[in-house]
């Protein structure tokens, strides 16, 4: 196996016959531990900063595609909730951190080496099953773990302010079910549903309101099933409904 | 005042040096008006077809100002709601029409240039004060005028696939107020609401439920003051609350 040197290297010489420039994909890869919103952080070789996972777009890739790979590198799943959220597109967006990649590394390249110039990043945001993911560093990366949304280092790059909009994007995509449909069982109870919201808003939420609101905006429904092996009264189960409503347009059409 | 011709002919010689490749932005830009959901669109000197008014990013330039600039080139309009909705990333786009473009007006061109090759484009969509705009043909129009979002002709490149999004994110913002806030006035009866409601949905809705979803999605506030100078009973005005509101916490928090 090649070290992170030789990799780059052979990048610096190669890699613009292979990727698009000035574009790139950046995936902020969520999921849901302990009641915990978590988010998937990558160390570089050669850094001690953090950053989202991403990369470059293939010559004969669709971005969507480039981003799915991304995923699929650093998490090993396949065929997960994965949407694009916003396209980050100031003219300097810390490409010079790369020069202090190659330079840590001994990486040799030309001053005006395209990954150096103006780079656009599309970002993607990923809702993942914790469980089912092993973060894999790969040739690039020292470290990839979880870490709390609420209690993360600073990232490099403008990646603070894109994982903020990812955040804002999934906050948005809340009373439409699209979080909890990934993210919960197909069976789940208000309060396990409470704590799911409460980790995305990142603050406690009235039960009663909260209840009131989410059976109001036809998102979920309550089933005649209890959830059974538990203490005291049985607590009712909820599903989310089978087609997502229009809030505008509940029993509306005439 | 130069022709398409000359603008293109020195276009193909320095384009590369003004632009970034691989990279545009096109712009949906809707208005409002006689009860209907209107789109701008272009149609470009040599060709028939039209499509959405778009171009290249300035490689000084962000990307959100990019697209900006597109909008007032169209509409003499600044300062206007505008909002990314997706990047189209497609590998193949239909850049081919513009070798038949240049072809068309008889300008020479390398079949390597830059503008050839694959161009990965981010979506805006813009709401505009339909009195207010001016549409203004350039040296690259021939046409330049509104359509009906429901009776348009087929669009050049994926444009039919980017205004359905752009259209489908209009639709997306409607329960947050959004989209009323941008399109209608200050002050505004409840059925011009829904009469705005039931164009961006293109189709009709129930009155009653509509006002009863309209008022429980705490987005519009009745006021005490009736519209005047009307026959018969003075219907009620209605304004938007002024911050919008988190439908999954209202009067929520603990």
């Amino acid at each position: 196996m090649r070290g992170a040197r030789e990799w780059l290297a052979e990048f610096v010489e190669t890699g613009i016959h292979e990727y698009l420039p000035h574009l790139s994909v950046d995936c902020s890869i969520f999921g849901f531990h302990g009641g915990e919103l978590k988010i998937l952080l990558v160390r570089w070789k050669g850094l001690e900063r953090w950053c989202l996972p991403g990369g470059y777009v293939g010559r004969e890739e669709t971005v969507d595609d480039a981003a799915a790979r991304v995923l699929e590198e650093r998490t090993g799943l396949r065929q997960i909730y994965l949407r694009q959220h916003r396209a980050f597109g100031a003219t300097a967006r810390g490409e010079s951190v790369l020069r202090e990649i190659l330079a840590n590394l001994g990486v040799a390249a030309p001053p005006d080496l395209w990954i150096f110039h103006r780079v656009v990043t599309v970002g993607y945001l990923a809702l993942v099953d914790f469980a089912e993911v092993e973060p894999k560093p790969d040739h690039l990366s020292a470290e990839v773990r979880w870490w709390s949304v609420l209690d993360h280092p600073p990232l490099l790059f403008d990646h603070d302010e894109i994982l903020a909009d990812a955040l804002a994007a999934l906050r948005n995509g809340l009373d439409r079910g699209t979080i909890g449909r990934n993210l919960l069982p197909e069976k789940f109870t208000m309060s396990e549903l409470q704590q799911l919201y409460e980790a995305v808003l990142g603050r406690s939420l009235d039960r009663r309101n909260f209840q009131r609101k989410m059976l109001a905006l036809g998102v979920v429904e309550r089933l005649a099933e209890r959830r059974r092996g538990v203490p005291h009264r049985a607590p009712h189960l909820y599903r989310f409904v089978p087609s997502p409503s229009d809030p505008a347009d509940a029993n509306g059409s005439s």
